[in-house]
């Protein structure tokens, strides 16, 4: 019954293609960026928009949940207690699309070329929890739901998801599930399909550093006072030694050492050194000593600096010794590593290693927890049979660098199987410029969807 | 009959103080930034402003004299071609004022508060060259002239002076003199008058750090792919050694290692460190080890990051690995050291030390030479002369940790006397937000001027 009740919905799917992607349109043109304070309105709006979709989709409650920060959309359909829930998580918000001047056609104007959408958010992630909407909307439309189907869609995950663990909390009841479905990750590639099995934390720190109280004349001061883009340059060059080891003391205390066993499995996945190279016009790869590229994405915590700033930068030649400096820096962690006890060694480590010609300040933005999915559920079963059944391949279980920090969330609080079933690719340039996602992957990950409800219902 | 020919136009001076305050103020509210294009109407509107300010105060001749950037305005009145002749040289665009943030006023709205003028270009050099229009106003209009004049002013010193070379070159005659007089440095204090006897040059660059060839997630490839601002950070703090010293082979082949003798005269000038760290509110001074901090400044080279920036720099946190990052840097060079050379020096270490995961492209901006100025020419003697009837204190020589290359080129190309009779304090603020300058340094230039005038005349 089930094969027969997805095809209607398969059916469903295929029949309304045009709708499904100019609706995807429509909520890509509503600029919901988190991060900046000038974009809220337009967030509210994403918000307002998913619940009439919701409702439109055939959910039977659907409503705005209030949060301290941007609002969560809730929706459900109960078609039988006794079956299995599947609540879908996703987010509305999307990153900043700064810098504007590197995208092709402006970032809230989606387009298709090349049989791609470009957009902000196309994949991250308003084109991969819309699949979720759409499959709903094929099952329940063609009367072959076999899953209860719970939906929570926040809008701060851009920036920390700080709201989304009170209202978990308070609504444990509610958001009762057998399995936290979430597209928000991507795959090896349209060949080899794969499904996320672990993912890395987060910290995020902003330094800055002031030198004198004021920009000064580099040639009547320089030499004779510190300069705080150079200190900033020191003291971020020494959180890492020659080997790409971070330097911050007791940071790797918690990272689990793998066996030499399962670091082989992980470096069986396919992968192209020259290929990704080529892919990212770089004449070398680079990362810590004594772990593979896949290794250090997947298993290895990480010191990037996301932005930094300081005196002078704009046209031609400005001869100022700057009173400030300043970056954006993050850490990926792996599991064990705790994102705020890593915030705090950060913290005291670079207070520590200030000289006394400068003074600093560290303000942490959001973290994360790392996570690591079972792939011996029933969830990760029927994913697996679903993949096969779209892509005639068994997807592989990888390790994926990016964070969702609410993963461990829902394992710890809703004590919730999560399943990371993404099908975005590298090539999105998620967080970039030229943000896209592919219509192919748009409408297998639906079909996907409506396949997985279909063997998760009948799981064991 | 000089000093009573003096007086006639110090009396002008003291009589007309508001139309001088005024007319300046009128040239402050032009934002000629020459180094912005945004602005080249503004730096256009100014040369014209004074070459109209040049006919009224009394030349027999002013013109606008075209370059290949922006123009250079030359005025002159030759009264008697045995007498003297002066030319003063100044300029008339301004640093930018970015930041606009922190000006407590805006930059192109002059206004006075605590007997300072605020505003961009208040002394560097607006407020500087135009005590010099004044000054020959006042004896121009009072009949009591004693050297022939010729004025200079460009609009191009804070982008490097390009074309200023060209034009001494092709006018050698026309700007024929006995003395370059100058006023675009700083005394060390009201109560301690002093004349610049040296300069340091300039070297500045631009460099541009490549990673990938594009904005990265940086969870999903951080750790596997070298960070642009990580590596721009390593390089920028391995061009100095922990004890200062600035590691470019071949920095410091041509630096001149001074006596101790002279070391120590040069520290006999006035100078509280207590006081200096105060002022700037820093904890600590910072430079090379084993010189002190007038040393430092003074004879020693630097180099500082006048500007950095990569990556995501608004609000927030966004987890970007840059494609990206850059930064300004100069430095200041002491005699000896060429600028053209250093400049190459520091193209070929930069290019030598960048790792293979990166690509690296550098610039070179303007450069200018250091230069050093005779204490016992008859200009330098007139100064002295003048300065103690204004200050009824004999000037200190100092060493100015600034640059105006065009000094070492009238140097050598006009092989003029250069005369650096500055009026400015460290307080002035140049390059910074809140520029300013006294009003009191103002009026007690012209007058300091108009006194250099009457000894110059009949110095030997």
């Amino acid at each position: 019954m089930s094969e027969h009740n997805s095809q209607q919905a398969l059916n469903y799917s295929q029949e309304n293609k045009d709708d499904f992607l100019n609706e995807l349109f429509d909520l890509l043109r509503i600029p919901s960026v988190s991060a900046d304070p000038k974009f809220s309105k337009d967030v509210h709006e994403a918000a307002k928009f998913i619940k009439q979709k919701l409702i439109d989709a055939g959910v039977d409650k659907a409503e705005i949940c209030e949060t301290a920060g941007y609002p969560i959309v809730y929706g459900e359909k109960i078609i039988d207690e006794n079956l299995p829930t599947v609540l879908v998580y996703g987010h509305y918000d999307v990153q900043p699309a700064d810098p504007y001047e590197l995208w092709d056609s402006p970032p809230f104007e989606p387009v298709i070329k090349n049989d791609r959408i470009y957009a902000r958010g196309a994949c991250d992630d308003k084109g991969q929890f819309y699949m979720h909407v759409k499959a709903f909307e094929a099952m329940a439309k063609t009367g072959s739901l076999q899953c209860n189907v719970k939906f929570m869609i926040e809008g701060e995950e851009e920036v920390g998801s700080n709201n989304l663990e009170i209202f978990v909390n308070e609504n444990k009841e509610k958001l009762k599930n057998d399995v936290v479905l979430i597209s928000d990750t991507s795959m090896i590639s349209m060949d080899t399909p794969s499904i996320t099995a672990g993912l890395r934390g987060l910290s995020y720190v902003e330094v800055e550093v002031t030198g004198p109280n004021r920009d000064l004349h580099s040639g009547t001061y320089g030499g004779a006072v510190a300069n705080p883009i150079n200190v900033l340059c020191d003291m971020i060059s020494s959180l890492k030694d020659e080997n790409g080891h971070i330097t911050i003391p007791g940071f790797y205390d918690k990272v689990e050492e793998y066996s030499q066993e399962y670091r082989d499995t992980l470096n069986k996945a396919p992968f192209n050194e020259e290929d990704y190279k080529k892919e990212l016009d770089i004449d070398a790869v680079f990362g810590e000593k004594g772990y593979t590229t896949i290794e250090r994405i997947g298993i290895r915590p990480t010191l990037d600096v996301n932005g930094i700033w300081g005196g002078y930068i704009g046209e031609g030649a400005k001869t100022v010794l700057p009173s400030k400096a300043h970056a954006k820096i993050s850490m990926r962690l792996v599991p064990n590593q705790e994102s705020d006890e890593i915030t705090q060694l950060f913290v005291d480590h670079f207070n520590n290693i200030a000289p006394d010609y400068v003074k600093v300040k560290v303000t942490p933005h959001h973290g994360g927890e790392s996570a690591v999915v079972s792939t011996d559920s029933p969830a990760f079963r029927a994913a697996e049979k679903a993949f096969k059944d779209g892509w005639d391949k068994k997807p592989l279980p990888t390790r994926d660098g990016g964070s969702i920090p609410i993963v461990a969330l829902f394992e710890k609080k809703l004590k919730s199987d999560v399943l990371l079933m993404g099908f975005g690719l590298d090539k999105d340039a998620i967080h970039s410029p030229n943000e896209s996602y592919g219509v192919e992957n748009f409408f297998k990950g639906i079909d996907t969807i409506i396949r997985f409800h279909g063997h998760f219902a009948k799981a064991e």
